[in-house]
């Protein structure tokens, strides 16, 4: 895209003052409704060392109010950050709605210097594209304005510019190596950058190359393009977006309807004898997990009384508590509700080498809040795709994701229902809630269905728990876990 | 996009049939939405040879009412087709507001033939690329719900049909000849399918993969496709799009008031002397475009009474009839109000060789339905982006392309109207709604003045005529007629 752009012609001094103070008075009541209309905004910085990306950041941010928007500078990833998927830093810091998250460099910075330094090939330079579509369709998708400036300056300029701060002792710090690798390659690095773009040019979240030979002019480019954009998307409120297709192999799973759940039971004694064996050699498993540096997830979701917390403390007892999490999910914290439904499990993601549990998942999008009315029924359809893209992404990444669905019958739910009730010691587990979902148990099975069915990709497959015997099940998910894990080590 | 692909479970018998009068009848209810909420709703069947393209059309259809839809079979472009840009024949056939078109095999079968066939390289292969991504934007952005359907069989199922059809007299015709190259080099032929499908792959309007090996099947996954995507269409009414940045090269040229008028006369003899020398020498010229088969597309735009008329007509008065076609455009008719506002341009384009000249032109857009509000500020903002990638696509075309702006100052066009008034046998070429357009002449300056920066890119530049001396405005005209053949013609 750099090699056929063209710049636009440069106002006049006057005209150019006029229009900057035209443009930041107009930014400034444009935050007021886009918190109003709890729009959130993503703005990425891109673009050639020196060209100013964090300068006209700083610019920019003037015309806001400190408390809707945040600043954050991407360097190159941490020890730390390299532990987790690529996207992972990205995630992390995407903005709630009414706010603004400006990137001072991101993805297209990471990925093309990873090109440039050949430090990946073709496929997965490929790869990466396609998370990178993905991951920022699922932002546009979900109601996030993003908003790409590549800041260009030319070879020559750029050159001034080095040589200008590498004079002084203060500045000399502000141009990195790469910076000056970057000049003495700039027909390379605009071959790359180019592609990039192209890549991920897309008419929802479009690039937008901005002149930056002069610091007025550039910032004024930025201002109006965020204004625009900004009245587009407080036009679109309730905008809808195609549900795309499934592209992942998807297995057949049966119907809860189809699941056979008597027999499935175990006498204590054999029930006792199996679990200290699995467990004994689960916590073996965990050890070599570490030293591999594989991340495990583990998700539970099931019936109400189905036996998930049972089930999970049997596998978590076997485990090291420094190299496992288990995440109770309940209904979203404002802070987590004002951002897209995926945030909050991304953000607790297991490092490498460790184990996270959820106990309940992203899947209340196509349950509860599919049910309820929390989400769009545009939004819910959506995410099974979405769901299987971001499963697909810790799947790259090489994580190991075992799902559980932990299934009972309706009388068996009843019987435990009743007992919580009358046993005083475990009414804190039974609440109002409770009845009133059970008494949505066929629009559930409904939704568990057609979740099952659209979900079951080869890569993350549902495993059934049969819970009605909680022994069974607990012996059945430390089977599953430790054959995965297994297979994840190469065994 | 089809390695990495993997087929839907097709349901049993018993699902497919129920599943297949549900969608029967809701897309029975919804051509009605289609039509009562104006959605032009465009269906593209691509795919493998025999996978069954027509045969799936003509059962979707049967759930529409004939006043509703159109089928285009496509077929290699004939010589007629030849002489207009690739896209004219598909842009010819977009549907109204509130219909259908179904294509069998579009812009994809073509430009992948001539990639499989080799006739045209990487470069011309990524030109084409980009002008089919920007006639699918332009077509989702102005409202149209675009359907991409990739009718799929493997290469077992392709020759076993092929055989089939081979065996006997009345059906040995359904197989073409490239059909069967396709089957014997269908690796070759998956690899620049997946390429194109992944190249044009937008999330506003993506690809669907149909498993045709069954054809019920596949009939279902289109009908459930269509249904999904038109369901989000109905509640994407009021929707707006982001302007996109100018990427083409930008010439400057003064605003309306820094053009002098004055001086700008010719003495009667001398205009005389000119006018005849010109006009000949342009209508040699017209021969040899003729041979070279050029097309030339001259516009004209400017205030009323400032003399365009008169102007043309010095133009034509010089060329062979059997070789121009003069187009006035006054406001659209219904058919062509309910279709992308350049319809009505594209299908009025000359055929190469030919000279067609607009008396008013797409710039109407920008001015009197920005003005008149005839379309929504999104619209109008997007529009110069759009005209200036239509202009491109005629350029790459082959086509010379000349602009008018006809200028005259207010003072001018007053006497212009009173001597119109005035004079009984001019009468009819003032009207009520001249006067109104008079009051506005300041709105209109502004309009034109964004119009002019905003489009005069250097491939198809604007050109200033001073009117006020209607002489000098006709010699300055086919001054620059003849410059810009001659350019073409390499002299």
């Amino acid at each position: 895209m750099l090699t056929n752009w063209n710049p636009a012609h440069m106002p006049e001094k006057e005209e150019l003052k006029t229009r900057l103070s035209d443009a930041r008075n107009q930014l400034y009541d444009l935050q007021m409704k886009i918190k109003e209309h709890k729009v959130p905004v993503l703005a990425l910085f891109e673009g050639w060392g020196t060209a100013g990306k964090g300068s006209t950041i700083g610019k920019v941010i003037r015309n806001i109010d400190p408390r809707f928007f945040k600043v954050v500078t991407m360097s190159e990833p941490t020890a730390e950050e390299q532990r987790y998927p690529f996207l992972y830093r990205y995630f992390k810091h995407i903005p709630e709605q009414g706010k603004f998250t400006f990137l001072d460099s991101g993805w297209m910075e990471q990925i093309c210097r990873e090109r440039l330094e050949e430090k990946n090939d073709e496929k997965e330079y490929g790869s990466r594209i396609e998370s990178i579509r993905r991951f920022e369709r699922q932002l546009t998708d979900n109601g996030y304005l993003v908003l790409k400036f590549f800041m260009h300056i030319d070879q020559e300029e750029q050159k001034k510019r080095e040589e200008r701060l590498l004079e002084h002792k203060d500045t000399r710090w502000r141009v990195s190596e790469f910076d000056r690798w970057e000049n003495a390659h700039y027909k390379k690095c605009v071959k790359v950058f180019s592609q990039y773009m192209s890549d991920t040019n897309a008419s929802t979240s479009p690039w937008y190359i901005i002149d930056a030979s002069e610091r007025k002019w550039a910032e004024l480019q930025v201002l109006e393009t965020m204004i625009s954009n900004i009245q587009v998307a407080l036009q679109n409120q309730a905008h809808s977006v195609p549900i795309l297709q499934n592209v992942f192999p998807l297995e057949q799973i049966p119907r809860l309807s189809e699941i056979e759940l008597k027999d499935k039971e175990l006498e204590e004694a054999e029930y006792k004898t199996e679990l200290k064996k699995l467990q004994s050699e689960l916590g073996e498993l965990h050890n070599r997990l570490y030293r591999k540096r594989i991340p495990v997830i583990i998700t539970y979701e099931g019936w109400d009384a189905a036996g998930k917390g049972g089930n999970i403390k049997r596998i978590t007892e076997a485990l090291d508590p420094r190299g496992y999490e288990v995440h109770p999910i309940a209904s979203p914290e404002p802070h987590e509700k004002a951002r897209h439904y995926l945030w909050r499990f991304w953000t607790r993601l297991p490092k490498n080498g460790h184990i996270a549990i959820f106990d309940r998942t992203w899947y209340g999008r196509v349950m509860v809040e599919r049910l309820e009315g929390f989400c769009s029924e545009n939004d819910w359809r959506r995410a099974y795709n979405e769901i299987n893209e971001f499963e697909k992404e810790l799947k790259e990444w090489g994580a190991v994701i075992i799902k559980f669905w932990v299934q009972i019958d309706k009388d068996t739910q009843l019987e435990r229902f009743e007992e919580r009730q009358n046993t005083p010691e475990k009414q804190w587990k039974i609440t109002e809630e409770d009845w009133r979902n059970r008494e949505k148990w066929d629009d559930y099975e409904v939704a568990v269905d057609e979740m099952l069915q659209k979900t079951n990709t080869s890569f993350a497959p549902w495993h059934v728990l049969e819970s009605v015997d909680k022994k069974y099940a607990r012996i059945k998910a430390l089977k599953i876990v430790i054959e995965e894990i297994q297979k994840a080590l190469g065994e």
